[in-house]
């Protein structure tokens, strides 16, 4: 049974790395003796090395280890042992060239599917959509496919803002670049706002965090789910 | 001898589509009878009929007709034969999965480099780079390549946003994203902010438009260019 909370960030304005999400951690991993990090997203271009020392130092307050998959001889080993598993954000470009180039992708979704615990934030939530399509991310690198693990039914667009009513910027508004989404893709996206996440059990799909999400149909006009609605039927 | 005009958008806030352009419009397509107009990028998922019309309206008022090279049963022959190209904005991963789905990016080098007048607005400006890995735009459909025509020997930032001081918002900056871009690629890029645009006369590049630029390279702190500056020797 799929248990899965992928959340819209790591971080709150003001707030420490994955402060806001200790408690979530500490229930999500209970029983866990090491977490499984996969830090390909590298923030900033940060080491995988650094990466993995910032997501220990803040797992270490829920009480949990963490060890890089980077340390792996056989990543794709150690995707099937783990106790339990966080993908971190970053640019999601460079996190799926890497899953593709480790061959991971179906053994993390085999490997999810049948229950192990997983936490993503970010990029690390994207990839649990059907596609990196609706990322935010600047395509650094060229991955060899735009497919990810389709855990759940539709996109997530992380980070999501609304439309600054007093901006003079004439690049395109969130809103605007999920509808060319869909002039291409037919699939639902979740508009998954900071501090937001999905909470995962099987099939039941659970909007948490405080936030409403705004759900992006094609051909439809968005609207607002509120905190605590079932994202179920959503497909 | 190339004749290029990149704009970092098409629109200024509160203006009318191209307006700021238009003296700049008439006289560098001086002389020419008809532009044609590639509309493949499609802002907002708009027809390759209305984004022409739209262009047509623009060019009108500077005494030029248009016409999309949609309209064409050979497209690359209509830019071998074109007196004048304008690339319009939109989605720069639907414009370059179009024009290699066309095989129009040889053909494309080759016309510019030969003098063909060129506009570019941001998409149709990021495309004179050597790659598109510094576009903003959503990844909605999977381009087989993100290498385009490298009229510059750098890469391009469209819409080039400061960050805001004052934001909560923890999705990366413009600049945090283009340094992870220097983390796997070596070409200097331009942060060309909206209103300016780059003048490309042979292997003269000039900033115009009224506002600095931010250069950003691989290694090195970011730094400003004057309006009016050379980019000659950026590489």
């Amino acid at each position: 049974m799929k248990n899965l909370l992928l959340a819209s960030t790591s971080t709150l304005h003001g707030q420490k790395y994955l402060e806001y999400l200790l408690p979530e951690i500490e229930k999500h991993f209970n029983g866990c003796s090491e977490i499984l990090f996969i830090p390909y997203a590298r923030p900033g271009g940060i080491s995988h090395a650094d990466y993995t020392s910032l997501a220990a130092s803040a797992f270490e307050q829920a009480g949990l280890a963490v060890r890089g998959i980077h340390e792996f001889s056989d990543p794709a080993r150690a995707v099937k042992n783990a106790d339990g598993i966080f993908t971190g954000g970053g640019n999601t470009f460079l996190l799926v060239r890497e899953l593709y180039a480790n061959q991971l992708l179906p053994v993390l979704k085999e490997t999810l599917r049948n229950g192990t615990p997983y936490l993503g934030t970010s990029a690390g939530t994207n990839i649990a959509g059907l596609t990196m399509k609706t990322t935010n991310d600047m395509p650094i690198v060229y991955p060899p496919n735009f497919t990810t693990l389709g855990l759940i039914p539709f996109n997530i667009n992380a980070h999501y803002l609304d439309p600054d009513p007093n901006s003079t910027h004439k690049g395109e508004t969130r809103e605007t670049r999920i509808k060319e989404f869909h002039q291409f893709n037919t699939q639902p996206v979740v508009g998954l706002r900071e501090g937001s996440w999905l909470e995962v059990k099987g099939s039941e799909i659970t909007l948490k965090g405080g936030k409403s999400a705004r759900i992006f149909k094609a051909e439809k006009l968005p609207y607002e789910v509120e905190n605590e609605s079932s994202l179920n039927d959503l497909n």
